[in-house]
């Protein structure tokens, strides 16, 4: 399976007062699944720091569709759609989570939104993009999806 | 002038351990600036509601160019690029302020990060589109820029 | 087992430019783990909100010992030491989970930090204390430890 | 005059499903205010960072009076009632900003929560406790007021 995902649980912290996720905060939840694919390859925050390097994020977009509210339990995915020398592309999803005893999920009925996220590999000291280490870049490689329209 | 600016300052608290603003936090800021350019309008969150509707992010996109630290004031800027019946389009930066003593900004070299954000209005109840409140439209459309190459 | 835990992961969302976790947002942590203890009992914030109350925060102190860093995995504890009519006392703790191969863990040279929090019952409307429902009093009754030097 | 204040307005970010501000963000609006008092003095975070030190919260309680709601304007006081070799206390108090035209305000009747918080300066390498920077002591000496009752 070349998409990653985990699950998380919607508390009182991510919502605002419109009664549903604050619409920021889903960006918090893409980044830890892009952490924990990254985990799962064998890398993880400090690992890359001590190549002198740290990943950023370089550009995003988000279409947001329906929102979560406190309680929810959501998916969240992470695909790579491309692996370049300094930098990699994600697509994201959020997708609810349907209680046990609801009908099975329709994967696109239930997406709550979804997201591009460019990730560049940058120096520690400089700031200026980097090579992404060849083990890091390697490991990108093999779970890379060519996808239609990718930008 | 039909761009709206806020300033602020950058805490501990909008911070990650990069040493620089979170990325996700600059979002956070750019609503500010949008609140408080609806506030200059004469409207805000709670008379909204009271028309039985809220405004929405729908979907956005950002291009981080550089980083902001703790301690940098930043100015965050917001002009309507697009006002329709249920939905304004907002074109946002955040640009460092450089301290006094220090040579005059170039606009183009302080731009910390770009956005485009489509807000939508939703009826409070339903969540489905509604056509913006006349006054807030007449509103909007007094500070609505033409720009080329809009989406 | 009357204390109720969780675990859980330190991204850097949760991190601020000294390196370590924004001390703030220790009580994040902590808040998620009341919500799934509660979750645990049978409730959620939703099942409260049809009783025309909610929970919130009353008063709370915190004491800070070490930071968590980013990529770290901490255990957040939730204790009950007093049910009261309207409120509910919780002692936390926020412990680090060593990597398995280091030595076992000393319960006492673990915790990064410890809280009591008082959560009262307030009715919705009027924000006025509530006496806590039946059936979530006895449940909470049911897992109240005594503890000495409670406030 | 010994307390110190910023002015702040209340932003969707800061809220939660409950329609009131998110609890946990009152202890944000506080560091602010205890961040420009450091800067009204002439430090900042990265002038202590060049002395190989940082400020770190000890220890902090708060008393939750009455919530925020979003559009409010408060006020955030920051005063100091002890300082010590290696550490500062702080009482602060969020007030409500009454509307012009509103009553005059009663400062008891608008305080929102109060906090006292325990800030200590440690070695940015270590993390032990660290004697603070004399200039900074000496300032905070001079705005240090004594409260009957302080810890």
């Amino acid at each position: 399976m070349m998409e990653f995902s985990i699950k998380s649980r919607v508390y009182l912290e991510d919502s605002d007062a419109q009664g549903i996720v604050y619409y920021v905060n889903y960006l918090k939840f893409m980044e830890r699944a892009r952490t924990d694919f990254l985990r799962d390859l064998g890398f993880d925050f400090q690992s890359l720091q001590s190549q002198k390097g740290h990943f950023v994020v370089h550009s995003l977009d988000v279409r947001y569709l329906k929102p979560a509210k406190v309680d929810d339990e959501i998916l969240i995915t992470a695909t790579i759609t491309k692996t370049a020398r300094t930098y990699v592309v994600f697509l994201q999803e959020i997708r609810l989570i349907k209680p046990p005893g609801e009908e099975p999920n329709d994967p696109n009925a239930d997406v709550l939104c979804r997201s591009q996220v460019k990730v560049a590999c940058v120096s520690s000291g400089s700031g200026k993009p980097m090579v992404i280490p060849p083990q890091i870049a390697d490991a990108f490689q093999t779970k890379t999806v060519s996808i239609q329209g990718d930008r």
